[in-house]
């Protein structure tokens, strides 16, 4: 019943190709303090330098450069209230089309300001599944904007996967690229990548152990949707698309879980010594290393930090609600 | 009555060059968003990415590497509880000589991790002036190590130097670079770097209010030390040497001053923009520019950021102890 997507790396080749001048090409950063800690030799891609503070970027924009003109005369149109509505708002401009966005009334005004600033034009709507669906309808109805999914789609998922290969290109020989899984577009565009340019690297997703769905959706060979997820990794609550699960099922190697107390352990040592920012939902690949729930003893591995957009006024390591830090 | 520092750009090329294989050439980050803010074009040159995670490095390493073997028998010594004491330890190891650090009792205990990590010896003293200077004696005379002032020393002065020439290298046509002043080694040797490639950049120091000792000196034609220095950025509490305020007083266009709720605006700013983690130290600059005291409109601006060893379980903008936050 699922879609399959006649995705390969060619089109990510494409992406790459066409969003060269808009996106960054990140950088790639290492911690010998990290590395000793981890007993693995870890290349972090980072994509919290990305343009918008996320990897997410890229698949908006590959998605909004592929319309054919006639399409983007309404503009485009999604419901996010995280780093895609960000990310989708800007590749509008871009293409200097309006992005109308449908999120929910309870988004934080901290993420309401961030995607004005990039000029999307916001549509509240009650803060459920239902709700969502119902407005977006309504917008795309008035607008005649284009619909682009956050991950479930395959030129987002193109998008997505060009990080991973300038990752390849760059360091060669990598074991292992470990990648965070929340609706699956950047995992799934890494695992394509992989595929056809790294054949003997495998890839991993790590989910918050609070937030699931994509382990017990393989394990179940159906997609088993979140129910009430619960992880301080915000970006990571969505579940897979039925397009993003057949290239997991397809390509992925394994999904291991992390537990909160070492997403933020994870968080607060990348901050730390490699004095960069990222959000929680980036340090889930590093949280599973520490927890041991993923094991690349002595492995070359990539990671790929996915965002830079934490909350600095909610610093998960200060303050009450902190989970027992695990003893080191 | 100072002490003449006969340097020259000479001496920062040969520190360049002596230094290369063990400091990191960091990088130059840009924001579109901060330029817009700022009215200005910033290149922040990031010292938080160098070895042990600030400029210090470069004059530690550079002061180290340069002792005669016979001097270095006895290793190496400083009295520093900040930036300085890690740096040096981590450039004696390096020289595989050991490094004595004398620390003031009240110093935190992730500071002294900090050094012990890289291989410092920590003898700790009475948290005066006078007892750290008994001290560092007593420990010179046990150890016959070689005394490495923080900053009151040519080759470390030199040493820091090498961040404003890889900057003025990168960069052309700055109309101004801004430093951080604490005991004034870095802005020494980004003036003399300036004077010797780019006589057209005028270079500005920046202190924080309560801290305000070269500001001062420079005005009294003599070096005024502080007394009680209150800031929020605890590696500009230290006075200028007769050294470096004979170089700031002959190479240095002027100082600012900035209040500590800048220091903190700026900060959060770089972070929550640039996604990079610097120490409040090293926003005092950016912070001059949001305050108004510096004036770099339509310019093009070299930023120096000095370090990025900010205590992650203290964020100054989080809880009580917040000074008011200026309106925008």
């Amino acid at each position: 019943m699922s879609r399959e997507p006649a995705l390969s790396v060619d089109d990510i080749e494409l992406a790459a190709e066409r969003i060269r001048s808009f996106a960054h090409h990140t950088p790639v950063l290492t911690s010998d303090g990290i590395n000793r800690m981890a007993g693995a030799r870890l290349y972090f891609k980072c994509e919290n330098f990305q343009k918008t503070g996320a990897f997410k970027f890229r698949g908006a924009c590959n998605a909004v450069l592929a319309l054919e003109r006639e399409v983007t005369e309404g503009g485009v149109a999604t419901h996010s209230s995280g780093n895609f509505a960000q990310a989708l708002s800007l590749a509008a401009r871009i293409r200097r089309v309006p992005a109308h966005i449908v999120m929910p009334e309870n988004a934080t005004r901290a993420k309401r300001a961030a995607v004005q600033e990039y000029g999307g034009e916001i549509t509240l709507c009650e803060p459920t599944l239902e709700a969502r669906e119902e407005m977006l309808a309504e917008v795309l109805e008035r607008t005649e904007a284009a619909f682009i999914h956050p991950y479930n789609d395959e030129l987002v998922i193109a998008g997505q996967g060009t990080a991973a290969l300038e990752l390849l290109r760059e360091v060669e020989e990598l074991d292992t690229i470990v990648v965070p899984v929340g609706g699956g577009g950047l995992i799934s565009g890494t695992a394509l990548a992989v595929a056809g340019i790294s054949e003997d690297t495998r890839v991993v997703g790590v989910e918050p152990s609070g937030a699931d769905d994509a382990r017990r959706s393989l394990e179940a060979g159906k997609i088993i949707p979140s129910e009430n997820p619960r992880t301080i990794a915000d970006g990571l609550l969505t579940s897979l698309g039925d397009m993003t699960f057949s290239v997991i099922r397809a390509f992925v190697d394994r999904i291991v879980t992390v537990d909160d107390a070492y997403i933020i352990r994870a968080m607060r040592l990348i901050w730390e010594r490699m004095k960069i920012v990222v959000e929680p939902s980036a340090a889930v690949t590093l949280g599973a290393i520490l927890q041991g729930t993923l094991d690349v003893m002595g492995e070359r591995v990539g990671v790929i930090l996915s965002g830079g957009n934490a909350d600095l006024d909610a610093i998960p390591w200060i303050g009450q609600d902190v989970p027992n830090q695990p003893v080191s």
